[in-house]
């Protein structure tokens, strides 16, 4: 059994060096490959097939919110990023610019696209002429740059793919509402599917957008206790609206601008869904979300029978699940190995011994629960498996955060907790920027969110001791 | 009615302007806008819709070759660009440069991704060692750059969206089998799904893609007689392997160099469906691939029952189909006029009327046939009627082609077809690059390929009138 070993010691136990296991189950489950292009991965085949799910799910529940896709261009002229002050200032120190095309230099030197809010402003204001034009609820799924010193895989990387969407509405009020909605949609996509809760909360003015009225946030806490954005729906208001001339007709023909909103989930959110699930076997990936749901482990498969009957299980199986049935000439303990870095769901073992029996072995990954499983119960029990699964990830993920949420009632327990007990701290604030500046520059502790489910846990800031206006979450941020 | 003519009045007749009539309907279908983004358009719902279903139908026929997606990143760093010389030649000339990141100068400058043989090629260097790791399959949809001088929207523009697959084999013949598999899946998608028949065949050396053995294509006709390169596979042999390094140990032990193929279709497959099936009405859409197939248009929608009925259908035909009721305020002949210009496949036509006799009327787009169907057989007639329709237009598209599609025996038959006839010249060839070349400068004609259907219609190379060896389709090209 020597080598059923290779694969677990080559990862770094997650309690000795958080860090460098995170690296480790991202190699080993052969999710990403580093490329000669700094600061950008290769989403290898096992990686892109989270996406491509991520992708499709997502995309579904826009869909049913009546949003429609587009695809905007991927440069931006120079002259066009700086329409919107706030933007531009925002994103400039960040931008990949393309100077030459071709053999000759450009003109006008073109950015590689960080975000899209000027190309979707600039064809807003070509086809919003009426009340009857608006709402326009679009999105689109491409990569984006940014020009980032240190880079993680799906963490941090200089080019990242995600979704934008950006719509432009009559109102404030439905602008409003639209943000909150997204907002929702993304934090119940995240609990329902990759088993990650969230606390939904909106940024304090110094982490906001560039070029937002108000940016909400999902923000989810990892193993080691550091916290994620996991996305963001920010309201614009009508700043952009009147940068870029957005006007529309209403019903009384006067003229009005419109009102937008943006929001965005990018593959960092795959970095969230190791970091939460993993273990010190490797990836754990949520049922709902696994490209590969069920693996299907033969035992003593040259045995009449044996690799017959896995077919016939991955045939009955795969009418409503993803299954794949390993019949390498591997050893089975070496398979179990891969399939539990690689976080498949269950596998299913299955010998001439069961067969005999009428029944095989299912084995959880998360837990390494067995189930006996009759053959004639396997499409119904497998359901019931998958589904417990995903509840216990989600309620395990959610006892753990819960657990690594502290309360800090003046600054000396804000400082004790900042500096010992990694997790989210709720403290109160008075509102004041200096008080996040200094908390961030002593401590290393940056402003979460401040929660929709306000709480009133003392009367003054944490920071000032001035009157407290709202509660914050606090953390250290990936 | 004078409001119903608005739409169709705006397009140019094609018989008097091809190219501006291609131009109205992309314009007047809403599939693209223009930006201020040099050379590349913005895709709207509708086109981007068009796409997305592309996507879909493809990728699964990729999926069940094998093929498996994933995602490189778009920038190649000028050296690896340049590490198979054939390649770089070919593409220099037209890549788009980053030479700034955030507010530095890039030490090397980088290459927006033209295409992406060269990163496959360092990613397979990494991670083919043995042949138990071949063959790989992979695939990604992505966009790329081109910096192009005339560009129009769909056929060529700077930015496209495509489909690159690249696989890495162990054996020459293998690699062969690929190359010519893919030929063959898009061929039939074209055929099944889009309803273009195409013409099989290998590209000249001339026109073959830089850096391949062989490079196969597919070639349509459009409806005004110029070709159309509509999708291309290459055979790379083992070249990329020995300027990249990837090497595998056979079974024998022995070190092996890697064959490779790599493959696409893009977004101007789009423009062939507007070409080949398009009328003066606007777009006519393949009912497989049309996000909309069915628009259902109520008759005196105000009086009682209307409008229930026409929701009840849709109902009924959301089940199989893609479906939506436009119950806008406009008048019926101004929404049939916008059902035609959005090249919808059919409309269901129903009011009070048809209510009571318990029938609705169906409209073809192409043909404008119209059917009674009865409500209760309107599931099954249905699909018979899109059926048919498709069946149709693939028929109709491939005898317009066999019409346009001529022989030349000799220079002056070739001559006088090439400037009176558009269409596809099928004449004989010694071989030579001197006769393309000739051909092209004097007759604006080009080799588009030589079919894997060879006949022998002459003796002799219809140019220079040596001995023949092939038979090549020649045509004006977009």
């Amino acid at each position: 059994m020597a080598n059923d070993k290779k694969l677990v010691e080559a990862i770094t136990a997650m309690e000795d060096d958080f860090a460098q296991w995170y690296t480790d189950v991202v190699k080993k489950a052969e999710l990403i490959d580093y490329s000669s292009v700094r600061g950008c991965t290769i989403f290898r085949p096992a990686g892109y097939a989270i996406w491509e799910n991520i992708q499709k799910k997502l995309d579904s529940r826009f869909k049913e919110t009546g949003v429609e896709n587009v695809y905007m261009p991927m440069f931006i002229p120079e002259s066009l990023l700086q329409k919107e002050a706030d933007h531009v200032e925002g994103f400039a120190p960040e931008v990949a610019w393309v100077t030459q095309g071709g053999l000759e230099p450009l003109q006008e030197k073109m950015a590689v696209r960080p975000t899209s809010e000027t190309l979707f402003c600039e064809h807003y204001s070509h086809v919003v002429q009426s009340y009857r034009d608006l709402p326009k609820l679009y999105n689109q799924w491409c990569s984006v740059v940014r020009w980032e010193k240190t880079t993680r895989p799906f963490l941090r990387t200089m080019e990242f793919l995600w979704q934008e969407g950006h719509t432009a509405h009559a109102t404030a009020e439905e602008a409003e509402a639209r943000t909150e909605q997204m907002l929702n949609v993304y934090a119940d996509f995240c609990e329902e599917v990759l088993a990650i809760p969230m606390i939904k909360g909106r940024k304090t003015d110094k982490e906001k957008f560039a070029g937002a009225e108000a940016t909400y946030t999902i923000e989810a806490l990892m193993h080691d206790g550091k916290a994620l954005q996991s996305g963001t729906s920010h309201n614009f208001g009508d700043g952009f609206a009147k940068a870029f001339g957005i006007q529309y007709t209403d019903k009384n023909n006067k003229l009005q601008y419109a009102h937008q909103t943006s929001w965005g989930m990018t593959t960092r959110i795959i970095g969230a869904m190791i970091m939460v699930h993993g273990d010190n076997s490797g990836l754990v990936l949520p049922p709902r979300i696994a490209p590969t749901q069920i693996m299907i482990i033969p035992i003593m498969q040259k045995k009449e029978g044996v690799l017959e009957k896995a077919e016939e299980l991955r045939q009955v199986l795969s009418k409503n699940f993803s299954v794949k049935v390993d019949d390498s000439d591997k050893n089975p303990g070496w398979k179990y190995s891969e399939q539990e870095m690689r976080g498949i769901p269950v596998r299913v073992e299955c010998g001439p011994k069961d067969i005999e029996a009428g029944r095989c072995i299912v084995v959880r990954r998360d837990t390494r629960e067995k189930y006996e499983v009759a053959f004639d119960e396997i499409e119904t029990r497998m359901q019931e498996i998958l589904d417990q699964m995903h509840n216990d990830m989600l309620e395990r993920a959610r006892t753990h955060r819960d657990a690594h949420t502290y309360e800090a009632k003046n600054y000396e327990e804000f400082k004790d907790i900042a500096e010992n007990k990694p997790g989210f701290i709720k403290a109160m604030w008075c509102g004041d920027v200096a008080c996040e500046n200094k908390i961030k520059e002593e401590l290393s502790v940056t402003s979460r969110c401040m929660p929709f489910a306000q709480e009133q846990i003392s009367d003054t800031c944490v920071c000032c001791g001035k009157p407290a206006k709202k509660l914050v979450y606090w953390g250290k941020a990936y």
